[in-house]
């Protein structure tokens, strides 16, 4: 294992540590209870947003705190829940008064955890409603989760919905637009290298040096199947074709392209993705309106890349250009 | 090999192809003769800057193509020089009326192409100033280099430079600033694993599985010495040291600190090298004022980073915080 680390056990609060010196304009770090917060504390009136989970999908989640975005990220152990002690202090450090936007991905450890977190954060008085975000298309329950995974759809639903509550929605307008970008953002991945948690010390899964793994989660837990290496573009077809059918998207309708990359994939070949699936899309008759391209939601130093089309409408629109200052996302 | 590509000799116009889609907004797209260049065209009156060099080191530079930063940028075939007849285009799209100022990574084939390429554009009545850019402190000479090699300092030069431009300072000022950036911004970097060129189909060198290489290049070429895998701090310690010395800081100095990531390596990794390169300047007496953390300036999927230091003064530090609108660096 080759990794720039420190001892394994250390490597969250090391890396949170870090960022916080690194970012200090815009987040506040708390060690033990490990979260990140906005620099400057919750905002009064507006609804809280607050995401987290395992660790090793960086930027995800702390890269996106920060103004137009969340206000909280609580990261767990690498590839780990975070536990309710955690989380419960950054609900409360994000609520504002306004009530809290849980955002959570669809593992079975992540949605307890919250869970009890929110009975505690009630039992001091804070509202907290939950979204759960499921936008992989590529299996119906897996390794860690009952139903569909939560993949990089997530940072599209964190954005929009923290651009929501910026412009002062309360906490069922936020929510609802939450749900709506859930509803309306599917993807599916594809790896061609395994990555290595740090404290396991061994890669996550054995993948053939001939073979690529389609519809891979993000925690490589399995896919659809596994095939030969093949052309980006074939590989593009296979993760944009599911994905259009389950949104059933129609000839005119306006999307967000995003092409997400694992973590260890050059960005020319997240372009050279980009740029097959942008085609497909148009071949549909579908407009892409709005892109995103680079590594949001990786998976360590995997090597591969995730295909999410958002349905967008003008509303929702509006809300990807509002203004957003986070570490990772900032225009 | 393997990669999300498709034919390995069309990498370069495919990535620049689809990130022309992407940020239709910010770039417009040359093929044949290929550059990369600003949306809606030079600015009358403003010196244009102009960069380039081999590809595989995305976003450098066509991310950096937009307000604030390049007006263009040109890609040679990966870890290749761009040749003059594609050089002299991008100056004439760049050329504002106000003269251009080449950013030239100090490579042979580089200095020799925009050498050309200058004389080409002066034939044709831009005026072209250049600056070759050296901050790597590792070694001197090297497989594709005589004196120091031009690394991740390049973007620093880059934004700098850039809002010389755009606060409207002519050529000579604008020269004048990058020459200053270059001259304070010292690097070095580390390799854990080879990085894979696409036409050639395998690793650009050797490295056994328990060594690194310190003062690696960011085409592979030979660092100071491999050593066997040492914790992220000792392997921070190795690079910032070097760095720190040959720009002889001194205490109460204020600078800019930049962890670069390789295009392999885990954001996790470069805040846990962050966190100690942080460490250790502070504990010189040096303030870091400013920061940037993040894959800047890569070799394809290689794991690895590079520790840069650059020296700040009021000036330099306003022009740093200007607005930028690139597709990989915006504030």
């Amino acid at each position: 294992m080759k990794k720039l680390i420190n001892d394994p056990q250390a490597v969250v609060k090391e890396t949170i540590e870090g960022f916080g010196w690194a970012h200090a304009d815009i987040v506040s770090v708390s060690i033990d209870p490990d979260f990140v917060s906005r620099a400057g504390g919750a905002v009064a009136g507006k609804v809280g947003l607050v995401s987290g989970g395992g660790s090793g999908h960086e930027p995800l989640h702390a890269g996106f705190v920060g103004v137009g975005m969340l206000d909280a990220a609580v990261p767990g152990a690498v590839f780990t829940s975070p536990t309710p002690d955690q989380i419960a202090p950054a609900f409360a450090a994000a609520n504002g008064g306004a009530g809290v936007l849980a955002i959570v991905k669809n593992y079975t450890g992540d949605v307890l955890n919250f869970e009890t977190a929110v009975e505690l954060a009630e039992a001091d008085d804070i509202e907290v409603a939950t979204v759960i975000v499921n936008d992989d298309v590529a299996v119906e329950d897996s390794l860690y989760t009952a139903g569909r995974r939560g993949v990089a759809g997530t940072v599209l639903v964190e954005k929009i919905a923290g651009a929501s509550a910026e412009r002062g929605d309360d906490l069922a307008a936020v929510t609802a637009i939450a749900q709506r970008v859930n509803t309306n953002a599917k993807s599916m991945g594809v790896a061609l290298t395994a990555c290595i948690v740090p404290h396991a010390g061994e890669p996550s899964f054995d993948l053939p040096e001939d073979e690529i793994e389609i519809g891979i989660g993000i925690h490589g837990e399995p896919g659809r199947r596994r095939i030969p290496l093949a052309s980006a573009d074939d590989i593009t077809e296979m993760l944009l074709t599911p994905v259009a059918d389950d949104l059933a998207l129609a000839a005119g309708e306006d999307v967000l392209l995003f092409v997400n990359g694992m973590g260890g994939t050059p960005a020319s070949e997240l372009y050279i993705v980009y740029r097959q699936a942008r085609k497909l899309l148009e071949a549909r008759g579908v407009k892409v309106t709005r892109s995103l391209v680079g590594n949001y939601v990786t998976s360590l130093e995997m090597q591969g890349a995730s295909v999410t089309v958002l349905r967008l409408d003008s509303e929702l629109t509006a809300l990807w250009d509002a203004p957003v200052h986070t570490a990772a996302l900032r225009w």
